[in-house]
């Protein structure tokens, strides 16, 4: 059998050093465990722009359909900000979304123990939090036709279209119920069906949903403004949330400012099986290309290395490997290694971001 | 001169109970500061479907128009949850606005000395903030056409539409710039300006406000998703957020429960100036109608005599007697007078709705 393969889109700013981390790492795997993958590199972004003129070249969009996973490290910077909204850095990284339907963005916001400290909530609240946010990611006002900005009478409008169809619902909150049973089986689903019809219809389908095809696992409903409430005030008592495109995209900012590490966070985004069974996929930290910092080994590769450990278990049913590469960084953020960014105590080692990547594979 | 007129509707569950505490102070106000008001009372809300089939009947939607000012307790119970979505408590609320078009809602987030223990915050990250949500309340996706739920091929479409006019967007921008002059003469723009049209023109109206009429006034843009991520990380780096209607519901709630105690939070939504130049208003507490503890004495009427302190402020020219009575509730504080939801040492006094109007009063 052909080694799975990988496409990596290093991207702008830390996006190329973060991932250098990661080769380091799928390095490892392939010398100590038998699990060689065929990588491939190509642009997206900024980097992508300068090169091609666009922020995705279409050769590289057909790559992305044809590998197993795509691993992303960030796009965007000052550079790019006043390019036409059609050419931005963001639109290279919307259009792999949207040609490759990955509609269900898992998001984990989890508190390391080492790192408790950082949040600026109090320890007893964030300590031990492990929550899941499943976002939809191909549809709603992201998406949605009409749009644009536009004349009537003698001023500017600017439109955009909330728009979900009961199969775009259905297939997220599937992904969500079964990510539930795999954790500790309850959905919590967030809209504003109090007042937006596509939020009733959002609720009407998760809810439909539920009772047909996941009884036992327990699902809540909840509006987003309140979600956004109980995230701060108590977040252990979530365990998945599901939520559409722009609910989802503030809500997990929100649940992954509550760790106080942004470094640390990886995201999945998952599409339909393809042929040979594995989900259309990929992986990307949560943070974004930091131009501030960029170049100068400053960057925590973490994240982008969970987003890799993502990648084991959801790409390649490798859980056992994810495992261990996950508890590899809890041991070297234990030992006190830090990236600048999670500094904190005396006792803690500083490294640079390529010292952080070869004390996991230390680790490991 | 007349006496300025009240339109106070209390509305459902705790509602009447804090709206009573409410018109002890008012009464104090025309006794011993001789501001009497011309009070009328009436139904808003469930309170409202009972007795005429609808949230807001049309005589009490003409008399809102007609006040100087509008006090509201709260609205809905699991009572109405099964409602069609057109005659919700929900709708009752969201016709006032719309109708009396009170585009700016001014939410404070403002941590009270004697509470900050209360927050899900560490203590140095919340003491002393101190900031305006001003979240435009009468456009966006909230109102924008077409909406509901449409049948297309052989499943159900949810649609809801994002519309933002230029002068929509400029009004409440200058709300939000004539606020900061009174304050720390900062303001923020939040949107999703990389992902949405409507954000775009947001950015570039306020933007354009800010060159012509506000230069003077420091100005800042953020994308939505990083505003909530640096409410929990630093929230006291802001004094002023302009944000649209959905942004600004979730937003100003994740903003309210940083501050750990719902029952203080008052709001304001204002509109444009009426013949005798106060602005149409309405004043009502953030919290919601708590059927859970509706009716026991248990409920904290803080928020919604907070909101008449707003009402002399913003309503009446009283900025001296909303301070005088917003001194009155911290000093009652500071002396440990609690409702249940605050109790939190030995030494605190526990005192029910009623017990804690009064010492209010006392305070003034
Ligand atoms: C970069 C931007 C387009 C993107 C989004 O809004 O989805 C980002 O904020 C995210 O959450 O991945
Ligand atoms: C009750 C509801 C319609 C309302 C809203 O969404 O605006 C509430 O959440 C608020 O923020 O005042």
């Amino acid at each position: 059998m052909a080694n799975p393969s990988l496409l990596i889109l290093p991207g702008d700013g830390i996006g190329p050093e973060v991932m250098a981390e990661v080769r380091k790492i799928i390095d490892w795997f392939g010398a100590k465990r038998g699990l060689v993958f065929d990588v491939s590199e190509d642009l997206v972004g900024g980097a992508a722009y300068d090169v091609h003129g666009v922020p995705l070249a279409d050769a590289t969009m057909a790559k992305a359909q044809e590998v197993d996973a795509v691993l992303l490290g960030a796009v965007g910077g000052p550079k790019y900000d006043k390019l036409d909204f059609s050419v931005k850095p963001e639109r290279g990284l919307l259009r792999l979304r949207k040609e490759m339907d990955l509609y269900s963005n898992l998001r984990p916001a989890q508190c390391f123990d080492a790192l408790a400290d950082f949040s600026s909530l109090k320890k007893d609240i964030i300590a031990g939090l492990d929550i899941m946010i499943v976002r939809e990611l191909t549809s709603g006002v992201y998406f949605g036709e009409p749009r644009g900005i536009f004349t009537e009478g003698n001023e500017r409008v600017g439109i955009n279209t909330q728009r979900y169809t009961e199969s775009e619902i259905a297939r997220v909150a599937r992904s969500a119920f079964e990510l539930a049973r795999r954790r500790g089986n309850k959905v919590c689903s967030m809209e504003k069906a109090n007042v937006m019809e596509s939020g009733i219809l959002w609720r009407d389908v998760v809810q439909e949903v539920h009772d047909k095809e996941y009884p036992d696992v327990e699902l809540s409903h909840m509006y987003a403004d309140n979600g956004a409430m109980q995230l701060v005030r108590w977040p252990k008592q979530f365990d998945v949330i599901v939520t559409d495109n722009l609910f989802g995209d503030v809500l997990s900012d929100c649940a992954a400012m509550l760790t106080g590490s942004l470094g640390m966070l990886p995201s999945a985004s998952l599409g339909a099986p393809m042929a040979n069974g594995r989900p259309k996929a990929l992986y990307e930290p949560v943070h974004g290309s930091a131009p501030d910092i960029a170049g100068q080994g400053k960057a925590n590769p973490i994240a982008c290395v969970l987003s890799f450990a993502m990648a084991l278990r959801y790409s390649f049913d490798r859980g056992e490997d994810a495992d261990r590469l996950e508890k590899a960084v809890e041991k070297v953020l234990a030992d006190g290694v830090r990236t600048a960014d999670l500094m904190q105590n005396a006792g803690e080692t500083a490294v640079t971001t390529s010292q952080m990547g070869d004390a996991i594979v230390a680790a490991l």
